[in-house]
Parts: structure tokens; C-alpha cells; sequence
């Protein structure tokens, strides 16, 4: 029976900046509105490559909100728990790459209807049909969405389901209020955690690799995939740890990667797939990702990860 | 001596859709950010003009507000009333022309740093400074800002100062609680009165023009100027009547015109020039606004209007 994976937190409209600089100074060529934001990015690749997949959030009642939710709805997420905010705006982030890749934003999100994301009568109707949760950090921007999501982990793991965690942090937000507490408390209930890089160590300060590891294992966790990026990624249980190297794809545009590697590596897990054939999976989800301008316009169904698998399998063998 | 204009309200960064077309429901070409708001294209356009000139209001602490502050700080605009709000972003408004010529808004104003704008310190002193304030209508979007711009009026009216006041309504705005008693409040303090077309009639329903000139004209005001877009201006007093034609340009972005015709004629009121030249200035200033694209891109000096003028003049000789 196919697993439904839930998914919680901001909703946004990006905008993009066409030429690489510093910042949003004066007036210059962008493309939007994408729909994006960390979860939903998540949840849209999980249901194109066919899990049963939904999201809480809020959205305002503009055409950011349309945007998004038109997306998503096409892209098979139900969105029946995603609310309206009759008064605040969707949230919003202007990106703009500098050419050392690093990243400037001009964003609100706190103050936009995603700060508004509870768990509506909708929302808990569809926290009482989820198998399984999956939580990021960029969702923990506010006491109440740290609240939300606590909430429903708990709804969660005392029905028997299960719940990912990815960090997806940047430094400056442990220092919010409640959040290194409440990363410290997804990480007790998670049964997969998928760090990037230096995530690994949020909790195992001063160890190394191995030893952060075990460290997390012993904690109670049933996996860890451990994102490189461009250096690939890692699979470890009690049991092995399985390498898995990066597809070679030209870099358009990296965000969201992350998010589509994590979405892909959830729903085969969820599918009982060997790990092996996961990380692949998850892989290919991530690199094709790369390849799109826009955070959500490079999800991939199963089919065309398939196709790319092979074509560069091919392509090695030459 | 120079006479000091003030005025209060929204400040903006604004995103323009390349094309036309209904919204903004799925990535599309953009320029931004522009700095933007009605009242502050006003103030800038009359520091331009060469007025001294001030604005209180509110911006976040992001790039949205530098590039105001920039703006106007560079245009010769007093900013020491404006205040830089820790946490809410600067406010925004996405716009889209439709082939139609009306405009598609997706905006966040209320609740942005400019829904913050208040009376701080530093906006008293420069409010103890003004000999004239211009109350503009998009500056009443909540009950504080309504509050905040009666309690100016006041100051300003009981040293002796002048006020100004533009209607600048949709009208789906005197639908907000407080906005239409506020409207006739400003309209009873006002020395000086900017309606655009429809808006001549607000508080005189069911009269002609010159019936509703001459009611607003016994209710104390001292002049009133009917902006009628491409169809010209007329100055009404109670000894006078004298129209304006409009200049012929290709219009690029008529966005901010109508704040540009008001700064430009309240600038040569406060210096005491006669009516027919105050009138083609500010017919001129308003001529060249539309012929750039960016709200606030269109602001003229003085020279660059006399060049425009005379230039009108000569080729109307021909």
C-alpha cells in the first residue's frame, strides 16, 4: 500500500535575478513568479515520482498563492491542507546569484501568510491520513511553526508513522528562538535525517565523520543520508555505509537540488527500495534539479529519472 | 524664503512586468527593483523641482529600502523622518499593464514596514519644520496612518502651515474602515485640492462640475486642481477658472504622473507663481513622467521642464 508523506512549512513566490551581482540596488532584469519554498519543492518531486504526497501551509489570496497552488495541484500534492490567508501576502524571496555562487535574497516570509501556517480543521484531517512526516528546518522560522510541527511529529509517531528530518539550515537561524531545542527534538523523533555536509556535525560538535555518525545512530535513528553535493552523497545504517558519487550535469541554477535529492531518497525509502537504489534515485532527482532555472520547474517524475540514469550509465560505459 | 513640503505615507520598491497581460500567474520577464509610493514619487519629484522637501514614512532594513533611500537622499529629499523598521520587509507592488491599459497589482503594503510608518522623533522634528503638507489618499490603508496624518495636519495647520490633498483613491478604498470620514476630514483641512477626474465628485454626488467646484470652493478651500490625464488640468479659485491642455508625448508607463502634475503645481503654489504657470509646469512634469519607464524614473527639474516647454511651444509654432 502506497505511503502518503506530509510535508509542513513556507510557501513562497521567487524571483530571480537574470545577471549575477550583489543585491537588488537598482533596477535589473529578473524572471518570475516561481513557485518555490524548501517543503514544497520537497513535496512536489515526492509526488512527481509517485508517492501519495500532501502539504499543510498557507498561502495568500493573490496570484503568488494561484501560482503555487496551481503547481502543485497539477503536480498530483494534495493541497487540501494548505490554507488561504484572506489578509497577509504570499510569501516572496528575490534571488540573486554572486558570481563566487553564493546567494542574495530580499525575502519575507514571517510576515507573509506562511507565518500564518497552523493546523487548521483541513490540515489536521490530513495529518490523520499521513504515514509519514517529513520536516526542514527553513520551516522552523517562527515559536508557532516550531509548535505546528512539533505537534504534528507527535500526531505522527504515536500513530506508528514514521518522520524524515532535514536540517536545511542556515547558521543565523539556531540562534532564533526555540530552534536548536527544536532540531535537537526532530532529530530524537526522526527516523531519517538528511544533513548537508556540515549538518552532520550540528549536535556531534568536534567529532569526526565516523564518530558523529555512530554518534546519531546510537541516538536512535534508523538511517542517515549525508548530502555532498557536488561530491555525491552517503548512506549509513548499523549495518553499511553505501557511497553514492554525483551525476555530471551543467549547473544552471542549484536551488532546490537539495530538496529534490531528499524528496526522491524519502519516497523510495517509503517504497522499500534498497538504499543502493535510493541514493540513484535521489541522485539523478538532485542533478536534474540543477539543470532548470526556477526551485520547483526541475522536479522529475520516475520515468524521466529512469531515462537520465541510463543515459548516463551509457555514457560511462563508452 | 523656501517653503518646506512634507508629506507621509507608503514607500515602495516596485517589480514591472515587461509585457502585458493579466497577472502574474506563471513566470514572466520583470525589472525591478524601482523605487516607488505615491506620496514619495511626489516628494521626490518636488525636491526635484526644487523645493525643499521632506518625507516621513517607513522602510525595512533590506534592499528594498536602501533603494528608496538612496533615491530620494540623491534627489535632495529630507529622509531624517523616515524610519528603517528592524524586522517587517519594505513594502512592494508588482505591476502588470493589460492590453486594456488598466493595471494588475500584486502588492504588500499594510502589512510592510511602510504599515509601521508612525510619528517617531525624528518625524516630529522634521514635521515641527513643514510649512506645507500634502496628504495623499493610498497613504490611509489602515487606521494608524489615517491617525498619523490627521495628528500632522493639525501641527502643521495650527503654526500656520498650508495642506494639500489628493484623493489618489481606488475606489474600493473608501469601502476601509475610516478611510471616507478621513477623506472628508483632509478635505476640510485642505488649502489646496488634487482631485483626478471621477474623484471631483466624491463628496458631491449628483452635481455637475461647476456645482461641485463651487460647493468645494464655500467649504474653505482656497484653489482646486482637476487632473484630467490626457485631457489636461483646470484651475478652479473663487475668481477664476483656467484649463490646461495637455502636452503631447508617447506614453511609456503612465504610473506616477498624476504624483509628479501634483508635486510640480504645489512646488510653484508654495513659491507663489501664477496659477497659468504653475499649472504648465505641472502639465509638463507630469507630460515627462509618462514617458519613462519606473514610477519615480520620470521626476524632472526645473531646467529639464523649461527645456520641455519651450521645446512644445516651438514645435506647436510650426
Amino acid at each position: 500500500m502506497s505511503k502518503l508523506v506530509l510535508t509542513i512549512g513556507e510557501i513562497l513566490a521567487e524571483i530571480i535575478a537574470e545577471n549575477q551581482g550583489d543585491g537588488f540596488l537598482e533596477p535589473i532584469p529578473l524572471t518570475g513568479p516561481y513557485p518555490s519554498g524548501a517543503p514544497a519543492i520537497f513535496i512536489d518531486q515526492a509526488a512527481r515520482f509517485g508517492q501519495p504526497a500532501a502539504m499543510i501551509g498557507c498561502v495568500g489570496d493573490d496570484d503568488f498563492g494561484i501560482v503555487n497552488l496551481d503547481r502543485l495541484r497539477r503536480d498530483g500534492v494534495d493541497v487540501s491542507g494548505i490554507a488561504v490567508d484572506p489578509e497577509l501576502p504570499t510569501g516572496h524571496a528575490f534571488v540573486r546569484y554572486r558570481p563566487d555562487g553564493s546567494r542574495k535574497f530580499v525575502y519575507n516570509i514571517k510576515h507573509s501568510a506562511s507565518g500564518r501556517t497552523r493546523l487548521t480543521e483541513a490540515g489536521r484531517a490530513v495529518l490523520g491520513r499521513a504515514d509519514h512526516l517529513h520536516v526542514m528546518g527553513t520551516a522552523l522560522f517562527s515559536p508557532s511553526l516550531i509548535e505546528t510541527a512539533l505537534s504534528a511529529v507527535d500526531t505522527v509517531k504515536t500513530r506508528g508513522g514514521t518522520v524524515s528530518f532535514d536540517p536545511n539550515l542556515r547558521p543565523e537561524m539556531l540562534r532564533l528562538p526555540g530552534v536548536a531545542d527544536a532540531v535537537a527534538e526532530f532529530l530524537k523523533s526522526a527516523d531519517l535525517f538528511l544533513p548537508s555536509g556540515e549538518e552532520l556535525f550540528l549536535f556531534a560538535p568536534g567529532k569526526d565523520e565516523p564518530a558523529a555518525i555512530a554518534e546519531l545512530l546510537d541516538g536512535g535513528l534508523a538511517a542517515i543520508v549525508l548530502k555532498r553535493g557536488s561530491q555525491g552523497a552517503s548512506y549509513f545504517d548499523r549495518e553499511r555505509r553505501i557511497d553514492q558519487p554525483a551525476f555530471r550535469v551543467e549547473e544552471i541554477d542549484p536551488t532546490g537540488a537539495g530538496d529534490c535529492f531528499g524528496a526522491t531518497f524519502v519516497s523510495c525509502w517509503l517504497q522499500g527500495l534498497a538504499p543502493e537504489l535510493a541514493l540513484s534515485y535521489a541522485a539523478a532527482s538532485g542533478a536534474l534539479a540543477v539543470t532548470r532555472v526556477g526551485p520547483m520547474e526541475g522536479t522529475s517524475t520516475r520515468a524521466e529519472l529512469d531515462a537520465f540514469i541510463s543515459r548516463a550509465d551509457t555514457e560511462k560505459a563508452r
